[in-house]
Order: structure tokens, then C-alpha cells, then sequence
């Protein structure tokens, strides 16, 4: 299968988009009129840049309000038109879109637009020129896919055909819709974009909030089946604005959009809804593995530092055990129940810098991240050890995939041998609850495509967290059984010296009694983050049910928020360098992630660094 | 008349807020219960700390869904509310702010809801604190302030009044109410946030872009007058939601606000609205010149540099006389017709530092600008110089009035001797067009106030621009008159070094005979920013009736703009360091700044630099 992208969706020069378009693998692109003009090359000359980078051109966009106009206006349009048929001729563009008449005083009066297209139809036809007709979801009487299709077919006219465009589609209604009677060969173009569901006037959503396949809310997959069943035969073509995506490199905007592809044609093998059976992938038999390997469960969290005693310490106090080094590399163990931490080498703080999750499979993993443009972290397995698959998230993290073993702790378990022997220390942790990461703000949404690629981490919906330094931004994405889960957080940009950093990552443990387990940590050394007092005298206000347990909480400095029905009681220790861990008891819910609390957990970790 | 702030619009712990807020000069500030919650301070000490830094609190936030519930949630509401209760009687805080009823399954039931707001007045009453209810735009069943009213009255509880905020009342409606039967003094609070008008949902917007008055579209001048006139004797009080202040050091925040209030009233005083004739400010008497020293012309533009042999060229290349030295100070005056250049020290990379306006009358403008907020440049007039007074702008543009004088030339031209006299050498610069300044993305809204506020300079509608490295946002001013003309452009934020930088601030020169002066520019040895051969095709294509002068246009490197109804035609020079000069013929329109052409031109540019 085909696979395009437009010109507009990336920053820099055309030459440079040319270059990052190939690079990342796309067979052809649409080549927006404002690239073209802003280019020093002619128009003959880019063709050939696009033929030498081994892409195809297959659309070329410069034509908007040309139907649905009086005579006079009419014949002005066409000019217009006929001056840029010429001009996608030189380019060799095997179709043209019109977009639907968005001008205010464009005329409502279908059968005048119509036959307006089948004059533009004739024209195109001496260039031996297809004309996809769009509706956009602001045109100013044609505004529908359906309305535009009715005008194609009141054309009559061969060269003039549907152009499908996801965004324009769902904006104005979230259904997908039949195209069932809609012959495939009369679909000449189909555009994809994402994007969150918002309630925003139609220009301003589409200018900047279009994402790429999998990074929003739009029945994407649903649509696409719907396309190709049609009988679509052409590409699978991204059109997005996105002011991020406009300010980032090019070169990764273009991998982060084919990986949106690939994820797409993943889901529509995995609904067995792509009927031709043509892959958009190299490899199709591999691509039809995608979702193939969904993370099952947590496997370790890394922590690298060069300067380990703090960390020791803490972890230590937490009730973990040391289970000893690596027989080959320099990394140690420390383990609890089902939770296990290794300390790898890194600079003086220390840093959350990966993660290990548990798959079915290996088979053909390698193959698959491979295809979704995932960044390997080549690891050599010594002879003997079990094999550790790795790819690098957006902003660095490592993420690691191991087999699911029979036995409860991983055979890889095995390669660390303790001096000491083991002596279980337990505090109450029994497993990893979740892992909280910061993206910077630029990597945001290609982080959680990234992870629903690799590792089926499926997203929840966005929250807004007030802090002192402004709002932040967190979207959580859990495993298919809900109990791998990861918090991605965009910290605000800090216009201010005055006003606190980013926080570390951290590492959230789940516990079976949030109380003996704190106490137990404390009696063993260990520091939390005090709380301020009024924030259990809003606890009382908020759940007076929780009145009696108020002192045992303020002593213990464990916030509780109401969740799903249940509550989240947590608490939170201090930062050893770049990490901190929170441990977490869970009442009656499985779901939240007491964010609720999150501005006042901030507030209190900016006074205890101050303090200490 | 009083001033207040809500804790909420700012950055930073209570503590730094508080200061923030005393040392900008508000007289009071609303407490936002998050900020209590999450402060170490219990709520005696917080009024302590008000207090000792001069402050009032006139209003406390911690209630929302209090009303319009069945008995058992009414209980429970109020039960929370008696807690809030009792804390806002330790704070001492003579209001509490009461939100209608969000929640989905609130009941439409006026006469249940008026009663249980009776029951909540009979509560406070014991406080003797008074309960201000608010209508949100996004209420469940209370979202206009009419409803809200009439509910106030139903309850007819004396504890029991009004609080009007702009943000909700406009974001439903454009029209500014009539509030004359409202009695003032059941007006509990008033609260005010400007914004953009929008079509966006309500809560998106009012958490997301709230501005300060004059920063914003909202008639918020009317509604304050309407207030006022009813009565009201509380507090100004501004309660902004923006995710940029959010992120901004808080006492530069503050100030921000505080000259929108400021502002506000000048405009009140300026329309004779303010009925108490209570001010503001500490001097009434000079806060009533607002709008009193509006930017009249242009006086001149100063560019520093260390190293000016280059702009130096470049002037004489344009036409201008060098007219000498100062006799005082390191600056050399340039001049053509009613355009003057000044060129004083600075680092090696030549920079707009700063323009003069003139204005008609320069009294007592030093303590207004204080009044607004301004930092003062601090410049000494030596004995027999014309005074000039400056001021700071947010991003660090020196901004200098002078007064208007009845020669065309004005009286300081006199301090600049040459030693060469005077041989002109124009080539048809008649003015200067307008100055195009970049202003980082935080001080955006700050600097569009900033310029009304101190020199009436009145923003026109906000216009985005496609570049190569992202959107650009740009917003003109124009001086009452519309030929004093300031464009302050945002980059956007750059996210990788393959892509382009912030462009340099530019000034651009009107003149006759774009031709003729282009023509003698190049005669002279200067170089224009090339542009590419497509660009001339889409003109063609654009606008048919330039078809004879294409060529002219194309070989001279100048751009053609359709702009309300006429052309703007306009070229480049090539940037000297960190400045650049446009040349703008206008035919038939004296507005518009060939936006339009923004894109092709940034592009030539970056391949005119990458050739330099």
C-alpha cells in the first residue's frame, strides 16, 4: 500500500522536507502550492527532485474557492485554475485538490457548482489532470462529504472525483460513515489526520490541532476500512497542521508520521478489515504482527547513577533486597515481591532511564519495532543470558522487552548473584503500580503513539494538572490487562528563574497497606514529603467519612483522593537525586492516579528541596 | 478605588505570590483555596502575612456545587461548606465565592435552589460573611448572571448576593448588560477577565486564555462602567485563567495586571464613567491624563551597534544624509524627508534598540508612565537638550516621547552637527511605514498593553503566519491616526537547529515610487533579498492585471500584496547584523502589511543568509 504525506505537515525548506520524507520511508507525497512558490527551483526541477529521492508526487494542492461563483467570478477562478494546471502539468501531478468555496459570499446553488466542476474537469482533462474535490468542514454551503460526493456526481465528469479527508469528516460529525455506494475508483485522493475530540470552531482546530494516525481520539481505522473497501487503490496520504509538528525537526515529524501509518495498517490487519492485502510495509508479514506483542506486565524499572549509596539507601528502607551484580554487566539487582529495580552506571544523579515489560513472544519483535521506526538500543547477549530486546523512547527512555517465564520471577533473575544471600526485608510492596515519566513538550504525542506501537500501551484521556509553574499535562496509557501503567507528564515552559524546575521522575509501588508499610519505612529511616496541615483539613471537608483516620494520615503524610468510586491513598518519599518513588494503596479502584493531589504533592516536594 | 488579583492568576507558592502581588501595588487579592490547601501556612497566618504586607482580602474561593442538589447532597454540601466556612472566618475574609452548579446531575429547580442559598446565607451569616454566587457559563442549569440574579433575589437572604465576572457574562453573550436595576450593593464582588473572542467551548477557553484588561476583545471598559454606575463600591479585581501567566515570574505578572486595571481607568476616566471620581492610583489627578499623550508621528528609530560601517552603507545606499554627530552623547543622526535614523553604541551586531513618538504635550507624561507601570529609562537631559522621555518595553525596546514641534524637523535634530553639511541624496523615502519588532511568546500580551498603555498605540486583529520553522503570530498597532504603525511579531518556538531562527526586527520605509527607489537602492550598491521565479508565477496567476510588470517586479525583487481593495508593493534589503530594511509602496490602501507574502519572503531570506 501507498503512503504519503504533505509537505505542509513539516517545518523547513522543500528540500529539506523532500530529504526527510524519503529518509523515513514514505513512497510519495502532496506537494503543498506555498512550498512550491516559496521554492528557488522550478517546477520541472522539483519533479525531478521528487523522482531522485524515489518518490512519487501524488497530489498537488493549490486551488481553493473556484466553484460555486457567478460568471464573472467564475471565469477569474478559471483562469486562476488553468495559470496552476499548467503548473502541476510541469510537476507531472497525476491529480489536483479543490477544496469546497469557504468565502462568504460564494453562492449555494449545487447545480451551478457542478457544472462550474465539470469546467474545471474539461481543462484538467487537456492536462491529463484528475480534480479531487474536498469538501472542508467550513466551506460555506458545501461542508459534507456527502454533499461533495453529490457534487461530483451532478458533474459527470471523468476527471472530477471525491477527495475523502478525515479531519474535515469527523469534525463536524463523529460517525463513520457508509461509503459502501461510493465506487473506489471515484475516491481520487484520501487524507488522513487525528485529533483530540474538541468542541472548537472548525479553521482554528484544523490549523493547529491535527495529529497524526493514533496519537488522538478520530475512529481512524474505522474510516480507512471503510475507504479501502470502497475500493480506494490510492495512498494512504497524511495531511496535518500542527504547530508542534511545524517547530520540530523534520526528519523525526516524518518518522513519527509514517510510524502513524504503520500502527494504522496494524489495526487493520489486526480487524482483518485491509482487503487488498497489500501491505504498506516492506514486510507485510510482519507488519501483521503488529499488536503481536502487547506488554503483559511490569519486568524492571533502571535507575542509573555512578554515585549508588543514596539510592541503596532508600531502596534499602523501602524493604527491597539486594539481590547481588550482574555476572556480565555492571548492573545490580534489588528486588521485592514482584518489584524489581536495577541500578545501572549513568552520571552523578541518579535517573529513571528505562524499563523492562513482559511479552508472550519474541518472535519477529525485533522485525516489529523495527517497522515502527523504533530506535534500537543494540545490547550484545553474553552466551547464556536470556535475550533483552530494546528501543528508545521519544525522550530517551529505554524500553525493554523480555519473554513471560512459567515462574514467577524471570529467568534473567538468574544472572545476578548475591554475595550475601537473600534476606527478604519486606515492607508490604508487592508490585509496580506505575511509572511516571516527564516528556518535553515536543516529543508529547509522539511518545504515546511510540508506546502504543511497541508496547499496545493504550492511552487514557489527557489531564491538566495546576502547579506552581504552570499547568501540566499527563495522559496515563495502561496494558490491554490495565496493570502495566505508564504516566507520561509535559511540564510547563519555565519563563522565570523564580519559579521551580520540572520534578523528577518517579517509580510508584503498590502496596497492600499504605499505613504498615510507611510506618515500616519510616521506623527503618527512611523520609517522606511532609504535608501541609490545611490539606487535611480540606481532606475532612472533602470526605468526612475519613475523619477519624485523619491524625494517622497527617502523621504519615499520606494524601488520599476519591477515584472511580474507590480512593487512592499515597505518599511520597523523598527525591534521591532525579527520582522519587510514591507508594500507593489502593481502595476498591484500580483506575486513578490521585491527580487530584498532584498541585499539592508539587507545592510540598518544592518546600522539602528547598529544606533539604 | 480598589484594586485586587486572585492568587490563582499567578506562578509561585502563596508566599511569592503575595509579595508579588503587594509589591505591584494591588490593595487586596482573592484567596483561590488550592493556594491555602497547599501552603504550610495555617489560615491565621495567612492573614497575618496579608495584612503585614498592606493588604486586604476581600474574597475567598473554595465553593462550588453548593446548590441545586436533592436533601442528602445538599446536606453533605453543606457540611463541606460550613468547614470552608469556618476556615474563610480564620482567614478573615469577608466574602466567599459560590459557583453555580456544574455537575451533570445538578436539579433545574430555582425555587429548591434559591432556598438552599438561603439556608448556606443563614450559615455564613453566623461567620458574618457573605456569600457572592456567580453564575459559570458552563453551569448545568445557572450559566447567565440574570439567572444568577434572579436566584439572589429568590433567596431573599441579606448574607446572600451577586458577583459578576466578565468571562462568564461575555463568554454566553457579546452585549453589555444593563445592570441599572441591579442594586449596587447586592453586587457582592466583581470580577474581571478580558479574552479574545472565540468559538471555543467555555471551559477551554475560560482555564486557557483569559486576559487582562486591554489585553483582550471583550468591552470590559462598558462593563465596568455599568458596574460602577450601579453602585458597586467593592473591588477591580481580576481573576485570570491563562496557561502563559501561569508560567511568568509573578511579580512581573502582577504588574501586568495591575496596568490593565490601571489602563481600564483611564479609559473610564477618559469616557467620564467613573462615577465616585474615586481613582485608581494614588494621584488621581495624573491617572485622569490617560489617553493624553497618544503617539501623534514617528520621531525616529535607534539602532545600536559597535561596529556601524555596515549599516552605515547600507543607509547611504537608501538615500539618507548623514547629519552628524550629537554634541552630547555617542549617537550619529541619519535623515531622508520625515525619516530619522539614530545610530548609538551597542554590542558588534547592529539591533533596533528603540523609536521616538511624538506627542503634543509632555506634561506631567513622566508620571503617568509611572502610573502605568512603565520602567523608566533614566536619561539625562543635558542644559539646552530637548527632553526626551523613555521607557522600557517588555521585551527591552526603548520607547521615547518627544514633544511635537510646529518646524517639520523636530527642535532635538538641532543637537546633531555635521561636519560635512548637508547634501542630500534621497531616492523617494518619504517615512517611516512601520517598525516590526519580535517579542518572546511570555511578554506577547504584556507588550500589546504596555504600547496602549503608555503611548495609545490600538492593536489590530491577531494574524498568524506560516513559516518554515512554525507559525508566526503577529499583531499590528496603529496610532490614532494610523500612520505611527508597530508590528509585534512572536516566533515560534524552535525545537530542533535544523530549522530556522527568529528573523531580525525590521523597519520599513514608505516611499512613492517602489520602482524608481528600488532602481537607485541597487544603483547605489545595494542588495535585495532575491526572490524565487515561482513566486512570480503565482502573482501572475494571483492577480492577471500585474501581468506587464512582471518582469520589473521580478528582476527588482518586489512583492505584491492584495490589502483592502489596493497593493502593497514591497522589497527586502539584505540584513545588516540584526536589522533589515522593507520598502513599501502602498496603491490604494494605507492599511495592511503584505501578510500574505510573509511566508515566501522568510523563506528568501533564510537562503539569502545561508549565501551571505
Amino acid at each position: 500500500m501507498k503512503t504519503a504525506i504533505a509537505t505542509v505537515s513539516l517545518s523547513g525548506s522543500l528540500d529539506e522536507k523532500l530529504d526527510a520524507i524519503a529518509s523515513a520511508g514514505f513512497s510519495g507525497v502532496e506537494l503543498f502550492d506555498g512550498d512550491l512558490v516559496a521554492s528557488f527551483h522550478r517546477p520541472e526541477t522539483v519533479a525531478t527532485m521528487i523522482q531522485q529521492r524515489g518518490l512519487q508526487l501524488y497530489l498537488y494542492q493549490p486551488l481553493r474557492d473556484i466553484e460555486g461563483w457567478d460568471a464573472d467570478e467564475f471565469r477569474r477562478a478559471h483562469d486562476r485554475a488553468q495559470r496552476k494546471l499548467e503548473i502541476a502539468a510541469r510537476l507531472g501531478a497525476p491529480t489536483v485538490l479543490v477544496c469546497s468555496n469557504a468565502a462568504p459570499h460564494a453562492i449555494a446553488d449545487d447545480s451551478r457548482s457542478a457544472s462550474q466542476l465539470a469546467k474545471l474537469g474539461d481543462t484538467a482533462a487537456q492536462f491529463d489532470i484528475r480534480i479531487a474535490y474536498e469538501a472542508l468542514a467550513w466551506g460555506s454551503h458545501v461542508n459534507t462529504w456527502e454533499h461533495a460526493w453529490s457534487l461530483v456526481q451532478q458533474s459527470g465528469h471523468p476527471n472530477v472525483g471525491l477527495c475523502v479527508d478525515s479531519f474535515h469528516l469527523f469534525a463536524r460529525s463523529p460517525l463513520v460513515p457508509d461509503l459502501s455506494h461510493v465506487p473506489g475508483d471515484r475516491i481520487f485522493y484520501y487524507q488522513i489526520a487525528d485529533a483530540y475530540w474538541r468542541n472548537r470552531d472548525y479553521l482554528s482546530w484544523s490549523r493547529h490541532e491535527r495529529l497524526f494516525p493514533g496519537q488522538g481520539q478520530f475512529p481512524i481505522a474505522e474510516l480507512t476500512s471503510e475507504v479501502l473497501n470502497a475500493g480506494y487503490t490510492g495512498p494512504l496520504s497524511i495531511e496535518v497542521f500542527n504547530d508542534l509538528f511545524r517547530e520540530t525537526d523534520p526528519g523525526r515529524t516524518s518518522r513519527d508520521a509514517l510510524r502513524g501509518l504503520r500502527y494504522l495498517e496494524g489495526q487493520l490487519l489486526a480487524s482483518q478489515s485491509l482487503p487488498n492485502a497489500e501491505s504498506l510495509s516492506r514486510d507485510g508479514d510482519s507488519i501483521a504482527l503488529a499488536h503481536a506483542h502487547p506488554a503483559e506486565e511490569w519486568d524492571f524499572v533502571e535507575i542509573a547513577t555512578n554515585q549508588p549509596d543514596e539510592i541503596n539507601r532508600t531502596l534499602r528502607q523501602l524493604g527491597f533486597t539486594h539481590c547481588g551484580k550482574h555476572r556480565h554487566k555492571t548492573a545490580e539487582l534489588w528486588t521485592q515481591q514482584d518489584v524489581r529495580i536495577v541500578i545501572v552506571e549513568g552520571s552523578a544523579t541518579a535517573e529513571v532511564t528505562g524499563f523492562g515489560v513482559k511479552v508472550l513472544d519474541l518472535d519477529r519483535l525485533e522485525q516489529r519495532l523495527d517497522l515502527m521506526l523504533a530506535p534500537n538500543l543494540h545490547r550484545i547477549t553474553p552466551p547464556g543470558d536470556e535475550p533483552l530486546i530494546g528501543v528508545k523512547s521519544p525522550s530517551g527512555i529505554g524500553l525493554y522487552f523480555s519473554k513471560m517465564s512459567d515462574t514467577r520471577s524471570p529467568a534473567w533473575v538468574e544472572e545476578f548473584s548475591s554475595p550475601h544471600g537473600y534476606i527478604p526485608s519486606d515492607i508490604g510492596i508487592i508490585a509496580i503500580d506505575h511509572l511516571s515519566i516527564n516528556e518535553p513538550p515536543e516529543t508529547f504525542h509522539e511518545a504515546i503513539l511510540f508506546f502504543r506501537a511497541t508496547a499496545a500501551l493504550e492511552p487514557e484521556s489527557e489531564v491538566e494538572i495546576p502547579s506552581e509553574s504552570g499547568i501540566v499535562r499527563s495522559v496515563a496509557l495502561h496494558s490491554r490487562l490495565g496493570d502495566t501503567r505508564l504516566v507520561l507528564n509535559v511540564a510547563p515552559a519555565s519563563h522565570a528563574e523564580s519559579i521551580p524546575q520540572p520534578e523528577p521522575n518517579h517509580v510508584a509501588f503498590h502496596v497492600r497497606d499504605i499505613v504498615s508499610t510507611v510506618s515500616q519505612y519510616c521506623r527503618n529511616g527512611g523520609k517522606l514529603v511532609p504535608l501541609p496541615p490545611n490539606y487535611y483539613d480540606d481532606l475532612e471537608a472533602r470526605m468526612p467519612e475519613l475523619a477519624a483516620e485523619r491524625d494517622t494520615l497527617e502523621q504519615l503524610s499520606i494524601m488520599c483522593a476519591a477515584e472511580s468510586g474507590g480512593l487512592v491513598l499515597h505518599a511520597y518519599t523523598e527525591a534521591v537525586g532525579g527520582v522519587f518513588f510514591e507508594l500507593i494503596e489502593r481502595r476498591g479502584t484500580l483506575t486513578g492516579y490521585g491527580a487530584s493531589d498532584s498541585s499539592v504533592r508539587r507545592a510540598a516536594q518544592r518546600v522539602n528541596r528547598a529544606q533539604i
